[in-house]
């Protein structure tokens, strides 16, 4: 290999596996978007980088390429213009294939330090990659920055290291002397090798387009396995920058580039079906609907599956000492990206004989009251608003909004956002419902898009309950509850581990539900119906590989 | 929990960490039926104690027992005449369903220490555990007390080993701390929950009624998954003891009993694909046919299906030094069990123009011929054979073998050997075909039992190129050559990387191919067709709980 670059991050990696192992707080991607970090021209190139990027071919010196394609569109409103490689996989696949034995003996070293060194880069371009994931995703620039950026890069990283961990379990070679009583002891010298499963696909989310990503690629990429990344249509170009500096790390390394490829496609003419059957796929990681994922686990039979679908995640409101904490709190995660994350609630269940909230009662509708304002004050100004909002990414969510207001009574009714700067875009005020626990037809389905139910039920007991068959039944990323009550804290813990969701209690603070932390929050478990997989854990990465042996006799 | 069985095995366990990392030679469990291990009167109360179980009910007090069930007859000539509880399903699998959180709470410490104290009683009653197998798998005593005994314990210990590194990865809580600039840093505290999938299902096999019971089961267990055992219908009483020996442990741990259950049948009135498909199912380890593991894979959807399946292994023979140690080591491989084994190669690669061995050169029947001498010599004595070759377990093997007769020119025919001691034992010896290449017909499928085929190839090249296309399409537990050639060696080791099955090299003297030794060699890899699986390593135990997490703002 021509550049040490596991020696180069080997400190970091060293603080990863420390991280993982206690789970306290730690990040080597800075998540601020300071100049002092990110240099003082980052921003500014970084949007000029963005900019040159529009409206002309995305050039990828890949087997197979056969045309064009793409049809990107920023949800704040203008084309992006840009025509990626269109792939023959019957030349593509078998290309890939071909490298398997050189990535293979790349080592354990070998390949986790490209995976560092990419993740390196990776950050650096945080400013070009976030530009390119708000005008995919829609999210707002300081989300698609931190979100798109270094917690996308953490979680990544977070995968290399697990893979680390697992793969250095197995020594590389074992002297084994069996004692023979009275004979001589039997001696055997043996030889374990790091093999992986195959070729990996990788198929990306429209709303988070590298922190969906980044688990399965590094994970499989550091297992040994080359890997296809098959963006969503409507958001291509964060993952293909991100394809294009693995290739660049890979090359400087004295490695293929194409261990590494894009497969891109439209949203008219998807070619995701077609790849995940193909035979030399051994190992799919998948983040998106329930319908695609299920279809899935069900086809892809060659492949190991690892899906991250649509679940129904709720917050049980008991009781509460700082009421405006509370409100506050759940204000912003309501608004954060318009409820277009996996780990935002859509269901708020509150006893219907109201709570107690500073010592004092209030009763249902002022509960729900209280939330409206604090969205309503928060969403007041567009022009403040929408950064934190963030563009609706799919027309489909649109549509779904605005047919949601017949669903139930309208606590605060969704408006149309505009900002000045970006006209054209589709920016929207979050819609709140009220109704009952009796009408599961309404909160029992994922409504994706900031589409929240206020839900009344017989007591904080039946909330519970409520919950813990939901999760049961439609699966979850997430939890929450607000109670000054140990018992009825203790009761809902219980509760969400039988059902298998993570759950957070009485956030009132700068930490929300609707967001994990790297190395120390575990994202989705794999025991609900939400994700089979948990991102990442150490069964998120040690099938990825396999342990091949070889024996002899020794002198 | 009334007794400290952790604290007590702590040491042991700390050591089979240290082996499961370093991989060299390790057992705490003796393979000497030796009285000063196992007791002075330790052999004769085995069997004592085995007989006193035939022709009488197997008692066990578990949920749901509505008859009895059982129909075992010893390859060695008579029927078992035990009768097995029958259950209904309908209230065993919701009775052990209500366990989960007893065996949950328990805690990893809790768990692992009842698992060691349930595989130190199964060694203290090997000899019984012996007699069981020998009568049901028809091995010989002497293998019968060490694959059913220690051999086995020792892959239990290694599956409870592997659970037990996996699940303290994750630490009990955590204390997190984000610094905020100028503001108070965030602080959050975390509790994380080791929590199990469900029920899980172990089904056993006939030939290796624990060495192939023991890892799931206790995998399983120590992962917090209550376990049901089905075993083979032919193979029912060594598990029967030691589901008796698990349930005694954990109701002296102060545990219900029923976290470990039975469910028996016979081969008229199999009852695996009811429970397999079972809701409450969410685990199944499985060992026997590939029909039978693929059926499983198939449709068993709402479970974990981790399947040891059929495979054909091959030897490939290119050139030696000492001849007469090839020799001794395969006939002992091709008789031990009369091939009975998921580890005994049936394919035996040879260039047509044959080898060097000790500098001499051997024509393609010589080397059949060779072979053919050592398994003759071995066979001659029927009484001396006997306990090496086994009795033929299923009576489809025994027709097997008369059958292949027919499929090529034979080098040596198979024998009905007699013991005077058992009249009416089934014992037979091997049977040795020779073919060519060319008719991959004959040597591709597996042919269960004493059936060899000594094949001409046009070169080792060849032989190499056939042994790994069909691992790659039919499976392979193990593979193994003999050359002299260290290139030779080293392509031979390439080739069986890529088709993903581990490799013997020369072995001349005391290891043989078909044998495996736990916390050193991997048993299947999970690679090839044969097994969806390897026994046991972290990705056979880190899908079987899942970490669900609670998090609450710190004071």
């Amino acid at each position: 290999m021509k550049n040490d670059f596991f020696a180069r991050h080997q400190a970091t990696l060293e603080q990863a596996i420390k991280a993982a192992e206690t789970r306290g707080y730690w990040s080597p991607y800075p998540e601020t978007p300071s100049p002092k970090v990110y240099g003082e021209t980052g921003a500014a190139d970084g949007e000029a980088a963005f900019k040159a990027r529009l409206n002309k071919p995305f050039h990828l010196d890949q087997p197979g390429v056969v045309g064009v394609v793409g049809a990107e569109r920023s949800p704040w409103g203008f084309d992006l213009g840009i025509a990626y490689p269109k792939e023959n996989l019957d030349v593509l696949l078998p290309a890939m294939e071909k490298l398997i034995p050189q990535w293979r003996d790349a080592g354990i070293e070998g390949r986790v330090g490209v995976c560092l060194e990419i993740l390196d880069r990776l950050n650096k371009r945080t400013h070009e990659i976030a530009q390119a994931v708000m005008h995919t995703s829609g999210q707002g620039y300081m989300m698609a920055f931190q979100a798109g950026g270094p917690h996308a890069q953490d979680r990544g990283l977070e995968a290399v290291t697990y893979a680390y961990m697992e793969m250095r379990r197995t020594p590389a070679t074992a002297y084994w002397e069996k004692p023979q009583g009275k004979y001589d002891p039997l001696k055997m010298t043996k030889t374990f090798h790091i093999v992986p499963r195959g070729l990996a696909l990788v198929i990306g989310c429209g709303t988070f387009p590298t922190w969906n990503t980044y688990p399965g690629l590094f994970a499989s990429l550091a297992t040994g396995n080359p890997v296809i990344v098959k963006p969503h249509p409507r958001a291509i170009l964060p993952a293909a920058i991100s394809v294009e500096i693995a290739r660049q790390v890979l090359k400087e390394a004295g490695f293929d580039p194409n261990i590494v490829c894009l497969a891109a496609d439209t949203v008219d003419a998807p070619i995701t079906k077609d790849i995940a059957l193909r035979p030399e796929i051994k190992i799919i990681d998948f983040t998106g609907s329930t319908a695609f994922g299920d279809w899935l686990e069900q086809n892809a039979r060659q492949a190991l599956v690892y899906t991250e679908k649509a679940g129904v995640n709720s917050v049980v409101i008991d009781s509460v000492d700082d009421l405006s904490g509370m409100v506050r709190n759940l204000t912003t995660t309501l608004c954060l990206y318009s409820g277009q994350m996996c780990t935002t609630p859509q269901n708020f269940f509150v006893p219907k004989g109201g709570i107690t909230a500073g010592g004092q009662h209030l009763s249902f509708d002022e509960v729900a009251k209280a939330i409206a304002g604090g969205v309503e004050k928060m969403t007041a100004d567009g022009e403040k608003a929408a950064p934190l909002l963030g563009g609706i990414q799919s027309p489909d969510t649109v549509k779904r909004l605005a047919d949601a207001t017949k669903l139930a009574e309208v606590v605060l009714p969704s408006k149309e956002l505009k900002t000045a700067a970006l006209p054209d875009a589709t920016v929207r005020s979050p819609l709140l419902l009220k109704t009952d626990a009796k009408h599961p037809e309404l909160w029992s389905e994922e409504r994706f898009g900031p589409i929240y139910f206020i839900i009344a039920t017989d007591s904080t007991d039946d909330s519970i309950r409520l919950v813990k068959d939901l999760v049961k039944k439609k699966g979850a990323i997430t939890s929450g509850i607000y109670s000054t009550d140990e018992k009825v804290l203790a009761k809902m813990e219980e509760a969400m581990m039988e059902a298998g969701v993570a759950l957070s209690c009485n956030l009132t603070g700068g930490v929300f539900v609707n967001q994990t932390a790297a190395f120390s929050d575990y994202h989705a478990t794999g025991a609900n119906p939400a994700a089979n997989a948990c991102l990442a854990d150490a069964a998120f990465v040690a099938n990825r590989f396999r342990v091949v042996q070889s024996r002899r006799a020794a002198a």
